[in-house]
């Protein structure tokens, strides 16, 4: 078999979210860091690979990808036999799959991805966060999370009764988040907090934070 | 066979994506008018298929979907023998087309909806257009066609040799921003330029095209 390679940060969010779905398929693969403080992703050899210099990138064989919600795909269509499955076969529960993938894409990390760089990012580098934005961003993302909850008090995961790719998509920008004063709003929507108990608690999210060096110990 | 409904309206991008699959594919579908003016977008029964109260929403039977990028998917999947194919079935084929249809959402339609709403919407309602945020946004646009100009130097269409849902996803934003000024963004790529040539000469965009009412008749 082909050597399947990672390349990107174990802290960045669209790298654990390939890496995640690599370790619930039980597909092996070589991890290659990538060294963002210095600029590796902005440069030759990585932007042969992405040119956009975003982590993550993925080689399969001969087959080159960037996006991470791209790899997924890829990684649970190839792998289909090992793992969690992540997908359902049925055309119509696919929809229902691929919708919330889209919801998380299109309208989650929109939201999400901005909160984390004000209130876990910005910190991190002494940047001073700006209150107007993050108000404005939690005010979206409350809203959102209202059909989230209303969803969740109806299916056990968002598509349904099974862990799928449309959960999985969520964890990285959850992981940072629930770090931040802005947990208060997932605490405040039982059904969600019911479902990032488990989701968290999935044996291949712990191998994709145990990645991550201690920086505390630094 | 179940009636399968599409509503929303003749002039939203998301909602020229999902009737431009439907054509594409040959499937019979009534089309309800979401009347966005009198806000019927936004109250029931509407927001009962889609509570962020956005266009278009999707029915086939008992299956209730929104969120274009995957009703244009379940189209793809369900009616597979119909009309054009619009995907591989070729595992690393169709990861490529995942990847670019990551593309055309995560980072081209991020600029060119931003663009489509300062120099296509605004001026039609009479509001100012931002300069800056014109020019900033073009500046991005750029970038990112400059890798759909190597990539049309090499393949006929984004994924490969075959029109697919990638290439599709693109038309509506584009043939917004072929009326103003930022069409020089595309002019001034020759790949793309036949590119879009191409692609917007398939009968099913003239089909979505012919469904909107000619304002300046009005």
């Amino acid at each position: 078999m082909a050597t399947i390679k990672l390349h990107g940060s174990p802290f960045s969010t669209a790298t654990m979210r390939a890496t995640a779905s690599l370790y619930e398929k039980e597909v092996e693969f070589e991890f290659v860091h990538v060294d963002m403080k210095n600029g590796e992703h902005k440069k030759e050899p990585f932007i042969l690979l992405n040119p956009f210099g975003q982590v993550p990138a993925f080689e399969d064989g001969d087959l080159k990808l960037f996006e991470s919600r791209a790899i997924t795909q890829y990684i649970v269509d190839e792998y289909a036999d090992k793992g969690t499955q992540l997908i359902c076969k049925e055309s119509k529960k696919t929809a229902i799959v691929r919708m919330w993938m889209e919801i998380e894409s299109q309208r989650y990390d929109q939201a999400a991805s901005k909160l984390v760089w004000e209130v876990a990012v910005k910190p991190m580098y002494g940047i001073p966060t700006d209150p107007a934005a993050v108000e404005e961003t939690e005010g979206k993302l409350g809203t959102i999370l209202d059909f989230y909850e209303k969803t969740l008090s109806e299916n056990k995961y968002l598509a349904g009764e099974c862990f799928t790719l449309a959960d999985l998509h969520h964890l990285p920008t959850l992981h940072y988040l629930m770090n931040t004063p802005s947990k208060k709003l997932f605490d405040s929507r039982p059904h969600v907090t019911a479902w990032i108990a488990d989701i968290t608690a999935r044996p291949a999210w712990s191998k994709v934070l145990a990645m991550q060096p201690n920086l505390s110990s630094k």
